[in-house]
């Protein structure tokens, strides 16, 4: 750290990526992506004609991939937002929707990690509410009427989703206050809000291109809620980085939308894998949540969980694995392909052989 | 705006990017674009295969562009920040090396209109200085060692460039701050002060691959500095967006830099393009700044600022005019390719004639 840096974040905790080891080549199983390549069309979209005009600033207005998430949508443009990756809009909601101790936030303590580093980056003050025994969210916790609320649906790591009457009770009961809805998974087995936008002015749904869409490498995001939320989230991005997200990205995230069968279709294989694998590890004498996400989250009483992620990275396999207190018998393993989880599976199955042998 | 904005942000002006008329198809002068495409190797990078990888999360150390930028400047990878664009690192840098009333911030009252959007986004104490009669800078105002000091070297939208001697002379007069060299043009005519960075722990030089480097379209900004302040620079990236540069423009960015020479050939024809411009301009009766970027700032006697710039969009050609009472006069004009440039010169010369026959 320099002796010129702000002393509002000499003390902060920065979030920590899923690692990227290039020490060999592993099955990643540890950041969530989609084992799917985008479709074909985007393929044709970002072409050489296209990387040609890379001289050319993109539009920051973002008129067409607005237009197509619209009708994805069923709402108007003005109803959509988007950035670069759904990061930069929790970052953006933070900044805009809470004020240190006028506007508190609130969310859960085991959810994505990056809800608290933006409440402690942007001086928010904060309640982070244990879940129940079964890491269930504990909805009473969220009907106080008083602080925005920061909600992963479906949660992680636990995979676990709300329903939408929960989701719509939760909107209802504060209505002085944002209620975000972070569906980075929806695609995989949750209700979506993004309905609910239309009946409530404090809800804001935030959705990504990087799992269900197959994009994580062009950072893409967006938002659907009312139009002054959205133009509340335009002035933020106007006032930081207007031309946030590039030519490319702006091609390839219209090109997805218009087939978007091709990624549902991928959403299906991907819960078939997360079905076959739950039964495997179930049979293996494993725990899991019910999952609602493209990824698991398991335990096993016969092995730890640092010592089941050292193991499987040793074989060439990366799961992602959390130091965190109540969650530290659990891995976080992402649903790749078929192929991918029989390895896995496979891997387990060696390991706990492995131990039993090692301990006669 | 919603009920539920955050007050600090609630009067903020947000900055207003060039306009990107969509009606008819313009000679683009406006937002200073390089007029010439990406490199080869750039156009080879961003493949059909790497598209196909989008699913996968970007490099987020960013160690191969890293690598590439550090060789080019003859420093060491931790010498090198990485961002989605130099505004992003701009921001970042408010909030790293600026704070509140405590370390208050300098800059030219004309200049990128960023610099002023950041103090009032981050709260950050800050005193514009007046430009000289001529559009200098007026160093002085620069030597107190008491506050952050951003300045752009060239200037914009005046393009005037500091010597390096009066650039070290500011880093040295103060050794208790941060001085932020924004080299966004440096590359058409103005001296680097990356080399400053060796001796000095104080300076910050920011640059982009926007303009001399033809990727506007593509984000990516670099800043060069001593590993501490590009430590806490990494510190604020990863309390916000670890993952902001996307895989497509870390490719193009490394793919750029090793063919610099087609760049640097590229700012050649630029300063040619400028020089015979201003010659056309100056035989046209105009006043022009001794301008080192890629851009002229002109006016003339005989036509107002925005009766000029409305004309020339009349027919077909972009240029930007700002409204600010001290500049309300002038243009600044990009220095597209030489046959824009000649169809940009025959049109402010139609124009003048046209007024003189309205006249009569």
């Amino acid at each position: 750290m320099s002796r010129f840096m702000n002393s509002k974040y000499r003390g902060m905790e920065a979030y920590t990526p899923g690692e990227q080891p290039t020490d060999m080549k592993y099955i990643k199983l540890n950041t969530n992506e989609s084992p799917y390549p985008p479709s074909p069309k985007v393929l044709e979209a970002v072409n050489c004609t296209e990387v040609s005009r890379l001289n050319l600033y993109p539009d920051p207005t973002c008129k067409g991939l607005k237009e197509s998430l619209a009708n994805l949508f069923g709402v108007k443009r003005e109803n959509i937002f988007v950035s670069n990756g759904s990061d930069d809009i929790l970052n953006f909601s933070f900044m805009a929707f809470c004020e240190g101790s006028k506007r508190k936030v609130r969310f859960p303590e085991i959810s994505y990690g990056f809800y608290s580093v933006y409440a402690e980056l942007h001086g928010v003050d904060y309640t982070a509410f244990p879940l129940m025994e079964d890491f269930s969210i504990n909805i009473s916790d969220y009907m106080k009427n008083d602080a925005t609320v920061v909600i992963a649906n479906p949660n992680a790591p636990t995979g676990l989703a709300l329903s939408l009457e929960q989701i719509e009770d939760i909107v209802k009961a504060n209505p002085d206050y944002i209620v975000l809805i972070d569906e980075a998974y929806v695609d995989f087995g949750a209700e979506s809000a993004v309905e609910l936008t239309k009946k409530y002015d404090n809800l804001l749904v935030v959705g990504t291109f990087s799992k269900s869409r197959s994009m994580a490498g062009a950072r893409l995001g967006y938002a659907v809620g009312s139009s002054e939320l959205i133009a509340d989230l335009e002035k933020i991005k106007y006032s930081t980085n207007p031309y946030n997200i590039n030519r490319l990205t702006l091609l390839a995230g219209e090109a997805a939308l218009a087939e978007n069968s091709y990624y549902m279709d991928n959403c299906k294989k991907i819960i078939e894998s997360r079905e076959y694998t739950q039964t495997e590890l179930k049979n293996l004498g494993f725990d899991m949540t019910d999952s609602k996400a493209n990824f698991i989250f398991a335990k096993s009483d016969s092995i730890s969980g640092k010592e089941l992620y050292e193991r499987l990275k040793a074989r060439g396999i990366l799961v992602r694995h959390f130091d965190k207190e109540k969650i530290k018998e659990y891995n976080r393993i992402t649903v790749g392909t078929k192929e991918q989880m029989k390895a896995l599976v496979e891997a387990i199955s060696d390991i706990l052989e492995e131990r039993k042998n090692e301990k006669k």
